[in-house]
């Protein structure tokens, strides 16, 4: 590439993270999660649609490889950046009433999408892929509507969080085994399944426990060699990132579980508050891409012909299947059947995850084109949902504090 | 690039990085220019050098596409972020002193750099380029200096400050000449230079003008659409960056050219430390690499059989010329013959604006390898410099007090 050319590929990148900035506000003043912002500019901006119009006989928006690098790493930053703020203390010391959210959130959706798929005469691996979506649960907009509401502090909210933290590790180990299945053709029995999976958590399980000893050790050692001036730690932070990604690939296991493992090690450093920093402002750039880039993957003929069956059967087991998984045992544990259904509420929404989850069909080529435009369009519903319940539930609650102080 | 590759890929530009970082840590230490860390490692792990050592096969450090790529982004970024540092404004109220300190030191050093390269045989085209590096003044290592001196508040410091800011756009619009004459392949006639320099400042205080009027409006009309958690302003920095950048290419001005009048036009903007925090983050992993790649086009051969003659003329051409040029308007204005000293002992030192107008040379294939490993090794020198004579200077005056006082 001579420097024209350099120049024009980072311009072109420039625009699509401006389009997608642009996108976010707009969607954020409608009050539909920002990350379908990013996701609406790869589908109206996608070289099959505006971004393909030519333009002194360019296409308006070029989709080369510079994007593609660009929206990789967006991935792997996205999952670092949510790593860094997980501890493996918080895991540790995550309650019983977490744990069992979580995990039968994670496998009651996975279940029951895979079973859904199958029952609707897909393939077991596009099923796992749609159950992995299923499964991977994103609390930023619950979290934004407990805070509007002023439940932040309150019970539900405690539980949610951390939930949120095993349902991502959770959901990313499917990943992985997902990944594992696919690349390694693994015969689709229940012992090679399971195999697969146990091999995939224990590699998990010792390389997070290596990791969370020897990062914030080897962080402190790096910060010793660093001088006033100098950005040792940030160059330290993207290597560490990067090279686990990397490694995690070879280990067979998804390169995004070992950004998340990587950011998990971090996050008990002591200089995790200039890491963060760092992340974030990096993550402007390189992340709006990755979702640009899914948006792309959708063919715009894909929804006018979209399978409305496989839509509605999808938003409707995701919705049910994490109020059942997740609310049950809230109530359970809780022994408070509103709690509960909170609980159950503030789980429903997916996201960032559930979409790099479905990456890797994409990548691997793996997902029809109406299975990936539903995945989308389910992540799309299930993130407008939740606010909505949220609100009417202490909307009640209010209403029934006040007709008791009327009755008294 | 399959997913293996990008991420193999992106882990060697993190080492790179991290590689950077560690000999800029060492240079500081040992109280050498930061920045001659990047160019050493670009030396040592070079792919004439350590980086050309095979590792399972694979060179140890590959420099492919995505690091030239962003190299080019560090060396935009550079010189957006010493745009943002300098308004408009400040220009405007710099004194005639800081005025005539800065347009003779960039003068006396250009025509005497081109004068001496002509003398030694080398074309007119190298000439331009060896006196462009030698005009444009690296004040940080100064103000690092006069800083630990106590003295960044005095009289000298002012004017060093004041004629910088002029020194760049000056050294950079010579740049722009150098380039456009390059590649036009203007005729080599005193016309022909003259029309070609005239060309491209009216284009440059045209743009400048537009800018500072326009630039801060858009931002301001920008955030209007923007949400509390959104990037936007970020992301319109950044298009606006490298927008200028290719835009300015195509004008035949350098691209470095139009990324440092966008950012002096965003300096005056209401964003402004929103914009700076954001760039000082992503320049971490893009301008080592510029420095890098630069230290990589030094050939290890031509260090060995250097022509110590070339660089011995050019170090001592680049400390003498700027002392004088520098030196003796300060002494004029102020009527003080210690401070003009001093303001030309500050003046001395060259960097990375030096090294962005020698890679206009490198792109082009026009600079031999001997000059280009001089010019590195001129800047080397004229870095070394100010801070011993900076703590000289001032000891002697410590000195003359304390007889002083003793005497009296």
């Amino acid at each position: 590439m001579d420097q024209a050319t350099i120049f024009t590929s980072v311009v072109n990148i420039c625009l699509l993270i401006a389009l997608a900035e642009i996108a976010s506000s707009i969607n954020a003043r409608l009050n539909i999660p920002r990350i379908i912002g990013p996701l609406a500019t790869g589908i109206i901006f996608g070289p099959k649609l505006l971004g393909g119009l030519s333009v002194f006989g360019h296409p308006l928006i070029e989709y080369n490889e510079l994007v593609y690098v660009f929206a990789e790493v967006g991935a792997v930053l996205l999952l670092f950046g949510a790593g860094l703020h997980f501890t493996f203390t918080d895991l540790k010391q995550s309650g019983i009433t977490s744990v069992t959210v979580a995990v039968m959130g994670v496998i009651i959706p996975y279940g029951l999408g895979l079973a859904a798929s199958i029952i609707l005469g897909y393939d077991w691996y596009v099923g796992m892929i749609i159950g992995g979506t299923m499964a991977a649960t994103s609390i930023a907009i619950s979290l934004k509507s407990l805070d509007e509401l002023g439940k932040l502090g309150s019970q539900e909210a405690k539980i949610i969080i951390g939930a949120a933290v095993i349902d991502d590790v959770l959901a990313l180990s499917l990943a992985s085994v997902i990944l594992t299945v696919i690349v390694t053709n693994a015969q689709m029995t229940i012992t090679g399944i399971m195999f697969s999976l146990t091999r995939t958590l224990i590699v998990w399980l010792v390389l997070t426990i290596v990791s969370v000893q020897a990062i914030p050790r080897f962080l402190d050692w790096i910060n010793k060699l660093k001088d006033r001036s100098g950005h040792l730690i940030e160059a330290a932070a993207i290597l560490v990132c990067f090279g686990y990604a990397a490694f995690s690939g070879n280990l067979g296991i998804s390169p995004f579980v070992g950004a998340f493992i990587a950011g998990m090690a971090m996050a008990d450093s002591l200089h995790i508050d200039m890491i963060r920093e760092f992340i974030l402002k990096i993550e402007i750039i390189f992340v709006p891409l990755f979702f640009v880039v899914m948006g792309t993957s959708v063919d715009p003929n894909a929804i006018l012909h979209a399978n409305f069956l496989l839509i509605l059967v999808l938003g409707v087991i995701a919705v049910l299947s994490k109020l059942v998984g997740c609310g049950v045992p809230a109530a359970w544990f809780t022994k408070d059947r509103t709690c509960g259904l909170r609980v159950g509420y503030g789980m429903i929404s997916r996201g960032e995850i559930g979409l790099v989850i479905a990456s890797i069909g994409v990548t691997y080529n793996i997902l029809p084109s109406e299975v990936y435009t539903a995945i989308i369009l389910m992540i799309f519903i299930t993130s407008l949902v939740p606010p909505f319940l949220l609100k009417r539930s202490y909307k009640e609650d209010e209403k029934s504090v006040i007709e008791l102080t009327v009755e008294i």
